[in-house]
């Protein structure tokens, strides 16, 4: 997807295109038509393509029984009235990311992902195996709404900085966009924080009006041409360690339907969390190629140790005044995420990541 | 699961049980019942538990037109004789882990997992994005199946040893018991190296006949009790960087089924990849915490680093071997598999464990 194309609509705050009028969901021989709406763009590499892939993917498996006709950011809806399509009935189902909702429940954000929080693969852990689903179907519930995880970026870029960070210090006044909680870290680190829609980053980065900015990761970032500007990239982020999306559906209506179409559903959805997850592993590090190799593109793989350090004490507090919050549900979510994360990263920091630093000391494949 | 349960039943080398005379397929109503063999006892935790999980799925989302019935191992055939039921076809499906085929190809092994090779995420962003896939439909076309990846146990440990291993030399005639190309490596690194069925591990142990064994992680070894006489747990495997286990089906039979079911078991396969996956990921951690807060077990992250050097050495040379193969096949499937990696692991190195890294040094949530 070029630039242009992508300025037209965007999930991340532009300007949304006008709603359309359409008709009501077709019910023919038996089978249904069911609309979805998305926060992305309709080509937006691993996000957008998967909300298609998605829809498609259930149209098949119930052999059209149940159709799904996706409507891309701003074609029906805003992108940021996606939720809002589904509560009110104009469309059954939404793809979007749950943090987008947060001013509806703040805990919501813990299903997309928080600042030094949970990898792709541990939210999985929690969601499936430790009670982040039922913790989630409650907050849903409220708006008459289910959520099912499907897909994710993993572990995103920290972002483009015109010049080399060598240190917090770097940090003070420091003009950036990095939208949301990660955005409330970096503030407390002493930058400037602006969330701008993505369509106007490259252009305040161009006048100066912005020091830097992150928006996904290299498979998203290379068409928005950020490398023009910005040549120091910093592949890692501590603020978004995984970025799920989901899939909401009206309750009410999926209740209805027949067993096997629910099932359909929910495997589908699964399979593409592993779809998406799979192809920001493969296609991530193809872009970050091209940037480097015909961009000139300086990578940092981290970030000076002293803003790690920082990042994590405002991370925590985050933490802290979620697991205090004044709303019952917020509290029990955010206890729930902290406990699982507690228990999980024992496996991730003592087995998954021993191996793969030992891979990266020892393992030289560059004559291979 | 207790161990005596286990060890009537094993994929890992154990005598196998009677096979058993079964019905053919029924058909009545439109249904179809298909078989599934595998190679797991029945209720074995994460893998047996999630070949169960997968056939029932398959038979919800179908509504029953295709029901799946399992026969664990034994039950039908003997564990290691599960591909050569679906190839002889007394079974439609066959739920186990490629590598165990080996001996029909070696270039199988790749599709499982092998030593210093790749994560459960990078194995899923080479097979379904980087053209692994396609490599393995070549293999199996020559014996007239069809593989999916179906479960992921994640990285496993690296075994149970008697003594703390201190460095590369303490492992010169270090009877342990470590199967594949994983006891391939460790062989070159001076271990005596054995390959038992898991049902004698714990014998071998206690008579002293071993000095170490390996089996697949705190989920898994718990109920086989190895902690009782090896109290040295290190708990991540260089040889096991993940394995994957695969769903096999007749693809002739497989083809002649409507498309609709045809999807739906794809993408049960897939869906029950993030399950198991998962699942591995939430119950590891809680297992590991009985073997030291009950048990005394004393754990080390690590093995010394002149072993993972070594280690590395031995496993690039499996790399080699199997880049240089007479078999244009393998050669190609060796190839494409170091190239994606090659790929990968800059992504997986410069992005995730970097964050991992630093939420480990940085983010202390022990007072939350």
């Amino acid at each position: 997807m070029d630039r242009r194309s992508f300025l037209r609509t965007s999930a991340f705050g532009g300007a949304a295109a006008a709603a359309t009028t359409l008709a009501a969901p077709a019910v023919a021989q038996g089978n249904m038509t069911w609309r979805m709406v998305t926060t992305w763009p309709r080509n937006f590499p691993g996000l957008g393509v998967g909300a298609q892939r998605l829809a498609d993917r259930i149209t098949a498996a119930t052999d059209g029984q149940l159709t799904v006709e996706v409507f891309s950011a701003g074609e029906m809806v805003p992108p940021l009235q996606s939720l809002d399509a589904v509560i009110d009935g104009s469309a059954e189902m939404s793809h979007g990311a749950a943090y987008y909702w947060q001013n509806k429940s703040v805990g919501l954000s813990f299903f997309t992902g928080v600042p030094f929080g949970m990898t792709s693969r541990e939210l999985t852990g929690w969601v499936r195996h430790l009670g982040g689903q039922e913790l989630w179907d409650e907050i849903y519930d409220e708006f008459g709404v289910q959520g099912f995880l499907s897909g994710d970026t993993g572990t995103q870029t920290g972002g483009w900085f015109r010049d080399e960070l060598n240190g917090l210090s770097d940090l003070d006044g420091l003009r950036f966009r990095t939208p949301g909680l990660g955005g409330q870290v970096w503030q407390k680190l002493g930058a400037s924080v602006t969330n701008m829609a993505a369509g106007e980053i490259f252009a305040a980065l161009q006048t100066g009006s912005l020091d830097a900015a992150e928006f996904v990761g290299p498979y998203n970032d290379l068409a928005l041409g950020f490398h023009q500007i910005c040549k120091h990239y910093y592949t890692s982020s501590f603020v978004e360690p995984g970025l799920a999306t989901e899939l909401v559906v009206d309750k009410a209506k999926y209740q209805e339907l027949p067993s096997n179409i629910q099932a359909i559903i929910r495997d589908v959805c699964q399979a593409e969390y592993d779809q998406v997850a799979s192809d920001f592993a493969a296609n991530d590090p193809r872009a970050l190629r091209t940037l480097v190799d015909e961009h000139d593109v300086i990578v940092h793989s981290s970030f000076p140790e002293d803003i790690l350090e920082a990042g994590a004490d405002g991370a925590k507090e985050i933490m802290q005044e979620l697991l205090e919050s004044d709303d019952d549900l917020t509290r029990r979510t955010a206890r729930s995420f902290v406990d699982a994360l507690k228990l999980m990263r024992t496996r991730t920091e003592g087995t998954d990541q021993v191996y793969t630093r030992a891979r990266e000391q020892y393992l030289d494949l560059s004559d291979l």
